[in-house]
């Protein structure tokens, strides 16, 4: 019997207040208005930024959860890009593709991203409900339900044959491989070196994927070095080896890093990995820092002899145009999604996946809906 | 009666210690030695660098000056890049070639560059001594000086027809030029703007060149707008006009920067810079930074979305390889270097430039020695 423009009732994982666990229980969906997208997750992510927000989320009850793959339910009014039973990824940052500047090759930042800041639709109201209660959206995605509603400009049709409980890490996890062949456009061959300071994988597999000859991680943590030797790189090192600063002692095995990347958005380690990068060409790109309100001390001197310091977010891909390539990508076996996966779990363990991040037993896992 | 070999007694300024007027004086100057050159300096900008200098100088006394351009007297042994007779431009920023990241196209800082922060010629010594004194060099340059001993990696010959008198601006002032075409790599055709904080001509006539849309200087002193608007700036205007912060209003008054160009390297206005350049492809340029100790505080949420943050020396040009070129052009009129110079004294009044300076009636002047 067919669900649509009826409300679906299904479960999901709510977000009650910081400092509870997440609630399975059972919501109320409304079908999808104008533009809008109403999508069966099949698998999502579960993200540091998940970790970030239990503890710091401002509008609730929410239903969390951004790194989405699943199957169209149904379409609301004026809905052209995606039809029922299409495959789908969902995203964070929209495409909507009005803005001139987005002709711009260089420019992925929606602007209709900060209408997400609001929590709710555009009409602005929510499609969730639970014990009368309703409940704010998140992220412009609310993946941690078996049934969720989304703008249309969040949302992608992917290839057919694509697993959906891999390929729902495109919608973010993945995407700073772009940080790398995108945002920093590392040219290959002997002359790249790069320092990855507390790199993530996805960075590393980019570098290698652009041919970069020498290819440094950077982490206090040692029990992160075999993946990351397994992905590409080269040779890591940990700062807690040396009494120097780290910035020094990557200078002495080796002149200053073409492109650096910075993934913690930590303000100390942004100042290192600038440091540490060639005093005239060497770039350094900080990845998807979202804290609002940290401010970066850096010596001005370091930009004396053409340092650059350069932000990236979603890994400089636009969402809706440049994702359904990389999953074919994926498919012809040009990256691997894999070493990026801690766990995959089914969704009633959701609660579990909290508790494993802060042991750092789990970076990155997957729940199966 | 030819000088080769033998000790020159000249007229050069000499500056004594901070906080006195430069003394007009005779000094020797020696011979070249290996690798050095020997040059009959013609005239000689003093910029922005020798006012800050004239206040904190750490090695005195010196002979400063490095905006440079003469006759070669002699060479020393080995020199094969000029010969006795050549018309020549001095550089503070040498171009050795040796260092294999010199082949990055990006790349233009010179380790050597830090050598001269020693005041002294490679083997330790000085070439000027005064009055028995031995007296510092300055900037790899030392052009406050009839004669001025260099080493040959700081020296690139010139066509034979070049007016000194203007073109000794290509070794300094004028390659901000280059931040535009070069470091900012600015596109030309409608979808470019500019906001110029405080912007140097330089710049702006590099940004007309790179066929800019819009150009916006902002300064506080709206004396400066005539000649910006003479060279190529569309719009002016001064933080001083509006009770907004002057980021905000950039804004009302369009879209972020598609590039924008810091030059007097103050954190507030760096800050200020980045925040009004476009949040997604914005590139604001700091244009040679040079101030020792200086912490730029900037929020770390401006880079989120893809800003970026880069420095420039010297334009990015490689001294050595692209000043000849910079001279030819200006030969061929492709660009105009008369709004730069303020006034062009006779050297005897290098003491009046310095209090020219600090009204601001005074903004580069060019001294006939």
């Amino acid at each position: 019997m067919s669900t649509t423009g009826k409300v679906i009732k299904c479960r999901a994982a709510i977000f009650w207040k910081p400092g509870t666990p997440f609630s399975t229980e059972e919501v109320e969906v409304s079908p999808p208005k104008a533009k809008e997208i109403r999508i069966k997750i099949i698998a999502t992510g579960f993200c540091g930024t998940e970790k970030k927000r239990v503890k710091s989320l401002s509008k609730f009850p929410s239903i969390l959860g951004h790194e989405g793959a699943g199957i169209v339910e149904s379409v609301g009014e004026g809905v052209s890009v995606v039809k029922t039973g299409d495959k789908v990824i969902t995203f964070f940052l929209p495409q909507c593709g009005e803005r001139t500047s987005f002709l711009n090759s260089e420019d992925n930042f929606c602007i209709k991203f900060n209408e997400g800041h609001t929590r709710l639709m555009s009409d602005g109201t929510t499609r969730f409900t639970c014990r009368g209660k309703s409940l704010y959206h998140f992220g412009n995605t609310s993946t941690f339900s078996e049934y969720t509603v989304m703008k249309e400009i969040s949302v992608t049709k992917i290839d057919a044959g694509a697993p959906l409980e891999k390929v729902c890490l495109i919608s973010c996890g993945f995407t700073s491989y772009g940080a790398a062949i995108k945002t920093a456009k590392i040219s290959g061959g002997g002359h790249c070196r790069l320092h990855l300071c507390r790199v993530g994988l996805s960075v590393i597999i980019g570098c290698k994927a652009a041919r970069a000859a020498r290819i440094i991680r950077v982490d206090i943590n040692k029990d992160k070095f075999e993946k990351a030797k397994e992905v590409g790189t080269t040779e890591c090192i940990s700062p807690h080896d040396f009494k120097k600063p780290i910035q020094e002692v990557l200078f002495m095995i080796g002149a200053g890093a073409d492109f650096c990347f910075e993934v913690i958005g930590n303000p100390e380690t942004v100042g290192a990995a600038l440091a540490s990068c060639h005093e005239s060409h060497g770039v350094c790109v900080i990845v998807g820092f979202s804290t609002a309100g940290v401010q970066f001390n850096i010596s001005g001197s370091l930009f004396f002899s053409g340092r650059s310091l350069k932000g990236t977010v979603f890994g400089s891909w636009k969402s809706r145009e440049h994702v359904p390539k990389l999953v074919s990508d994926y498919m012809a076996k040009k990256f691997n999604l894999n070493p990026l996966i801690t766990q995959t779990l089914n969704f009633d363990n959701i609660s579990e996946v909290t508790e494993l991040m802060k042991t750092g037993k789990c970076i990155c896992c997957v729940l199966m809906l």
